[in-house]
Order: structure tokens, then C-alpha cells, then sequence
């Protein structure tokens, strides 16, 4: 490598992430891959409809506003008012209070790096999505990490709400460098919904510490059953020092759009309005109104619990596959995702090495099964990914077809399980 | 403000950028809008119509490679390699070469962040577009920036390419910290197409000084009648020490689209997409696609062709306008945008105002008018402002009817000349 190609100093700790090992791994092994998370459904007719019908309107095509289109943050804002129980206690304005990204990881990103000065720690709780930390890294921050404890004792159901975060172990990591705290509900990999009372306790942390929180909430509206979504910004004292993000991509099984939004207070929202503006200028324009069409055509809540209750069918449709085959998965109570424990599989682990048993198990679970999952241990930092072992992560965003699909490889797995 | 919204001190020397005051206040004014470089005319209908064809295709709407999408970065590496005169000298690797991103703007952020440590400094060659300053500064880089010259007795008929790059200045601006240079050519908003010769000149002192290139050709394809573009990629020692950034926006008149690409070797393109996968995974997918539809069905050339065609009779056309009402434009070879010397205008400009003329001037001008330009003093660091008093930028990416509408401005304007 010629000096001139030397990257900035920080990009030496990063190595490539776990989609770019795991997704080629699946399609080489001709593997069905319950690994990364989008569905492999087709859309809804009217979200890929509303899309060709913003493409065949000639004034859509140039740039729009950079904070967001105004059909897009008008249609966000109507959501959101209109039903104070899934939206905010706080009346959005449009133009003021919402601004639209590239997704919600571009939207996690900017606001980092728009409220980061260098050396600030901002902490993640453990298991995380894995950009969380990379992405406190680019901002100049420094992240601290506090993990979610499964039941020292876990009776044979084991659920996700039973993966807790301590107080004390929260209090413990707080220092005068402190400045914020990423949370993520519903969690991805654990499914768990936060507890009103558990982000009351983070809440009182946040504002005794002056800590701004970005609430990463992709998940809202695939919760299951009666469990309610919980919003941290709703909480007292907690809407002038929260970030909301949020993802079209989630909502309407259209990762591939990359349309999020982020809602906050209005000074939040300028200061990253103010960065992003030179970053990007602004997101795409036939997307960001297909959005706003989508979200129009959703406000009646039907879509939305349709979608609630496909997810929730798929995940009992994997749940069941698994228990068929002698594997546990934790209770979830949203999203994409459940964490599945192969503790009891017998497959050639080598305990001498230095990688994680749960990259080990999803190294050779293509290769000798046939199927695709992702280790957890990716979503932990070094020194708490021997809390992981166990645990892999299985996404149940596909279609009846593709996971009945997948029963000849789990009965291959179970005669590995003793 | 409580303070856990302090925003991160860097942003505290941003300020709103140029386009949140003029595009609004050209909107309010009810003006002519020739400022803000989007073309206000309908795109060629295989653009919009490949948008179409994508959003039908049911497989279309999920994440993608997170370097670029295959069908994207194929149709990228044919274009270029089809056509080494409007190409790379390198045969481009498809999974190697390329890099897509949001748009160039977004693009040329990555690359800036993915290769500046704190503090290290990077030429601006002034004018530039605006958002380099801040793009370096957001990176934790030290913008330093070096003046184009325009001739010192200038003729009746002045061109973009007599504002030149001195030597002996850019070399004075070369310390230890000097990492690198950001160019861009064809040029916002002088419409200068930069010589082999003055890249040369530029490439020996990169050469020397080890650094790194950030060539933002974005304008590549809007070259103007017997004018080549020349890439600095391609001159002796330098494939290996430059990003190419490009944008499907510009040439195909869809600038709502926001995809872009970088073009580098292996390794630089390699510790971008490092830094990317992080930021924000991937880029749309169905716009991925369409793009490659249209780079196909432009390779032929005749698309290229016909919108040089295109914007060089716009220019004309707005040329012959200033002439008509006793202005002089500086004579363009490429690109959206020509530089007006408003010089001889007699309009209420306050001397004693620490607002540049040119900035005055941008002000005045829609409110009694009707007519929209920025001035060129935004696109200049502080202490070189004063070069640009005299220019405004008009931009003439608009419909033949859009600037004939504007002839009535235009004779209003004269009047206020000497
Ligand atoms: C918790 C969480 N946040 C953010 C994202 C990324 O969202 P987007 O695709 O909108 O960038 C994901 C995707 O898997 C996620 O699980
Ligand atoms: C020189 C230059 N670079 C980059 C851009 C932005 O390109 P994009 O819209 O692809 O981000 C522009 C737009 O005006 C430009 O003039």
C-alpha cells in the first residue's frame, strides 16, 4: 500500500461486518438463509405500486427538501398525531420536529456524529446491533458497554423480557465523559419490548447524567399480540433530550428503499439538520414520496395489523419448527429476529480456538446443514462475548414457504443434539 | 437549550447552507429560479420509465450489496471500460473498482471521512462547491484553501479556463499536516474544464507530497462540443492515489435520484466501503437499478450526445440573454452553470455592510427583479471572499421556455446598468 492510501487511524480497530462473512456464506452453500434481516416476501401491492406511480410523475426527480420532503414529513407527522397511543405525547410539526435519512443506520449515524465531540462515551447495551459501536467510533466517541442479563435461572420458557438491564450495572458505567445512551425497542436480536418501567429507570439515569438518548425503534409497529411499544421520549423530562429513529424499510418490508426518519425536539432535529445538510444535501425524492404514500394509504391501521400478524405467525411457525427438533428459542415480543440456544448441539467445536462457539456452530451450520443463522457474539464486545456462546440469531421475516423450507435441515440439526 | 443538546463544537462554525436562504426566498419572490442546479425539465423518458420497470419487479425491493448493487456496478464498469477516451486507462473491477453511495455529495463525505485523521489538512481550490469546507471539517480535517485566478486585464471575452491555479501558490499552502486535495472538473461554478497540463502541474506536487486526491467529476458527461474531460485518475502515478466521484443525478437530469459512485483502485475503494457498510449498509435498490438501466441504454452514446447538445444550446441561449441586456457571462466549456459580472449593476449596495456585494446583490435581485442567482462569495473562504464581489452564479440546467421567461427580468435588471 502506497502512504497515500493510509485510511483515518480508527478504521484499523474495524474489520468487515458480519453480513459481509455470513450472506455470502449462505449463497454459497446454497444455504436457506435465516440470517439476515429482510423479508423475502414480496411488498405489499400498494407500497411497490405507490413507487411506480411517484416514478411516472415527471416533477419528481430532482432534489426536494433537505430535511425531508414535504409530502413525507406532512404523511409522518399526520401518522404520528393522529393516534397519540403508537405516535408521540408531543404534537409533531412537520417541518420542525422530523428529519428524513438514508435509513435508519444513515439516521443513527448523523445524529451521532452531530452531538459526539471527541473522547465523549456514549453506552450500548449488550446484545446491539452491530453498527452501533462502529458507529460511536466515527463520530470521535468512545462506546461503553453494559449487557442485558438473561435469568441467572431460566425455567424452561425462557422470554426476551426476561433479559434485563441491571441498574446498577448501568450506574456503574457513567463517568464525567459520559454524553448519551443508544437504546434499541423493540431489540433486535432478543425481540424484547423495553418495559415502561425499565426506560423509566434508564430515563432517571439520563437526566440525573445530562445524557441525550437515541432511541433506536425501527421496530415500532411489528410488535405481536397485546404487547404495547414503549417510547423513552414519551417519558417525563425525556423529549428534549431524545432522538427517535425510525425505518420505512422496517414498516413496509422494503429494506432495499433506505427512507428513515429521525423525531425530536426542534432544536435536536436543526443541529442535525445542520450536519446533514452538507453530508447529503437530501434523500431521494420518488422514494421519499412513495413513503408518504405508503404511510397515507396505512392510516386506518389495517396494513399495520396485518403486518403485525404476519410476523407473528412466522414466528410461530419457526418456534414450532424448532421445538419439533429439540431446540429452544427465547419468548419474543417483536420484530424480526428470535435468539435460539444451541447449547445442546453436539457439532465439531473447537475449544482451543479464539472464536466464539456461536461463530464456530454458524460457520459449520451452512456448510453441513444447509441453513444460515448469525452468532451472537457479533453483538458483543470482546470482553461479553463469552455471554453469547449459546445463543444464535434466527430471523423470522420470511416467507411460511421459506421456513417450512428449512424442516429437512433442522431435522439434520437435532441429530446433533444429544 | 438544556445541555445535553449542546451540539458537537465543530458544528457551532456552521452556519444554514446557501441553499435554505435563496431557494426559499426565490420561492417567496415568486422568481425565476436560476440558482439552485437541479434542470427544471422532464427527464428523457427511458430514465423515469426504467424507475417504472424496477418498481414493478417484485425482487427489487429489498437490501443489496453493500459495496453496489451487481446489476449497478456491471453497467458502471462497461460504461468506462467500453470507452477508455471517456473512461479510466485501468479496466475496472466491478467488485473492486466501484463504490455507490447517496448521491455525490454523500460520496465525497465517505471518502473524506474514511481517510482524514484529526487535524490533517486538505487543499479547497476556491471557488468550490460549498460543501467541501464543511465535508473536510466534519471529517476532523483543516480545509486550507488556494484561489483559481481570473486574468489580471481581462478582454471583452473572458473564459472559465483563464481562471487558473497558480503553482507557486498552491505549493506555498503544502505543511507537514497537507493530506490532500480536493478538485473538481469540469468546475462548479467557474464551467472551467481544468488542462492536462494544470493536472499535471496538480498531480507532480500530490506526487511529491504524498497525498490524496478527491476529484469530484460530477459534471463528466456535460461537456460542451470539441472540450475533453480530462481524469486526473489517469495521468502518470496517480490511479492509485484518487477517488473519482461521480453522479447519476447530473447526467441523466434526475438529481432526486441520489446515486452516485466512487471510482479508486483496490485498496482505497476497499477502506471506503469499510467505512460505508457502517454508515449506512447499502443504497437503494431500486434506484441501483434503474440507473443501470439507463447507463445501458446510454451506451450507445447518443443520450450523452444529445444533452451535451442539450445544455450547450442552454448555455447559449442564456448567454445571448445577458448579452442582449448588457452582461457578460464568463464563457463556459462544460457543466450547469456560467458566472455573470454583475460589476456594472447599479443597485442599492451598502459599502458599509460587512455582506458581500455579491451577496447584496443575490438579495436584491429576486425582490425587485424576480429573479433568483447565488452569489460567489459562498463558495469562497472568508478571507478570500473579496475575490468573488463582482460574480454571481446563474445556472442554465432550465428549459428553453424557463429562460425565455426570464427576458422580462432581464430587461428590468438592465436598467440598473451604467
Ligand atoms: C435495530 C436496527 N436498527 C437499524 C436497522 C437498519 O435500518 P435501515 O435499513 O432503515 O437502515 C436495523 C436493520 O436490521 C436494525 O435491526
Ligand atoms: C461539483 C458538485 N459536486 C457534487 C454535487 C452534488 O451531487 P449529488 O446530487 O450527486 O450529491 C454537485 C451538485 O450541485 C456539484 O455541483
Amino acid at each position: 500500500m502506497i502512504s497515500s492510501q493510509r485510511q483515518a487511524e480508527f478504521l484499523n480497530t474495524f474489520v468487515e461486518s458480519i453480513w459481509s462473512e455470513f450472506t455470502p456464506l449462505a449463497i454459497k452453500t446454497n444455504s436457506i438463509n435465516l440470517g439476515q434481516g429482510f423479508p423475502d416476501w414480496i411488498p405489499e401491492e400498494f407500497t411497490t405500486k405507490a413507487l411506480v406511480e411517484q416514478a411516472n410523475t415527471p416533477q419528481n426527480h430532482q432534489y426536494t427538501r433537505a430535511r425531508g420532503d414535504l409530502q413525507l414529513v406532512n404523511a409522518i407527522s399526520d401518522l404520528y398525531n393522529s393516534n397519540k397511543e403508537i405516535g408521540f405525547q408531543e404534537q409533531l410539526d412537520p417541518l420542525t420536529n422530523i428529519l428524513v435519512c438514508n435509513g435508519a443506520n444513515d439516521g443513527l449515524y448523523i445524529s451521532l456524529c452531530s452531538f459526539i465531540n471527541p473522547g465523549d462515551e456514549i453506552i450500548c447495551i449488550e446484545p446491539y446491533f452491530d453498527v452501533y459501536p462502529t458507529g460511536i467510533v466515527m463520530a470521535g466517541g468512545v462506546p461503553v458497554f453494559v449487557p442485558l442479563r438473561p435469568p441467572k435461572n431460566p425455567g424452561p420458557n425462557i422470554s426476551a423480557q426476561e433479559w434485563t438491564l441491571d441498574e446498577s450495572e448501568l450506574r456503574a458505567t457513567i463517568t464525567p465523559k459520559t454524553r448519551g445512551i443508544i437504546i434499541n425497542t423493540p431489540h433486535n436480536p432478543t425481540g424484547k419490548i423495553f418495559s415502561k418501567e425499565e426506560l423509566e429507570m434508564i430515563s432517571h439515569v439520563v437526566v440525573e447524567n445530562n445524557m441525550i438518548v437515541f432511541s433506536d425503534e425501527v421496530y415500532e409497529f411489528l410488535v405481536f399480540g397485546d404487547n404495547k411499544h414503549v417510547r423513552i421520549a414519551n417519558l417525563p423530562e425525556m423529549w428534549d433530550r431524545t432522538i427517535t429513529i425510525c425505518s420505512s424499510g422496517k414498516t413496509f418490508s422494503v429494506t432495499g428503499w433506505k427512507i428513515g426518519w429521525l423525531i425530536g425536539c426542534k432544536q435536536v432535529i436543526n443541529t442535525v439538520g445542520l450536519y446533514n445538510q452538507y453530508k447529503v444535501f437530501c434523500v431521494s425524492t420518488p422514494l421519499q414520496r412513495s413513503v408518504a404514500t405508503c404511510i397515507r394509504q396505512s392510516m386506518d391501521g389495517q396494513y399495520f395489523s396485518m403486518i403485525q400478524n404476519r410476523f407473528k405467525d412466522r414466528y410461530q411457525q419457526l418456534s414450532q419448527l424448532l421445538e419439533e427438533h429439540k431446540l429452544k428459542a427465547v419468548k419474543v415480543d417483536a420484530g424480526y429476529f428470535c435468539l435460539v440456544d444451541v447449547s445442546g448441539v453436539n457439532f465439531p467445536y473447537d475449544q482451543n480456538s479464539d472464536v466464539p462457539r456461536d461463530y464456530q456452530f454458524c460457520r459449520w451450520l451452512p456448510v453441513e446443514v444447509g441453513l444460515a443463522a448469525i452468532p451472537t457474539s457479533a453483538f458483543y464486545s470482546e470482553k461479553n462475548k463469552h455471554l453469547a456462546g449459546n445463543y444464535v440469531r434466527f430471523a423470522f421475516c420470511k416467507k411460511k414457504e421459506s421456513l417450512e423450507s428449512a424442516r429437512q435441515a433442522f431435522q439434520k440439526l437435532s441429530q446433533y443434539i444429544q
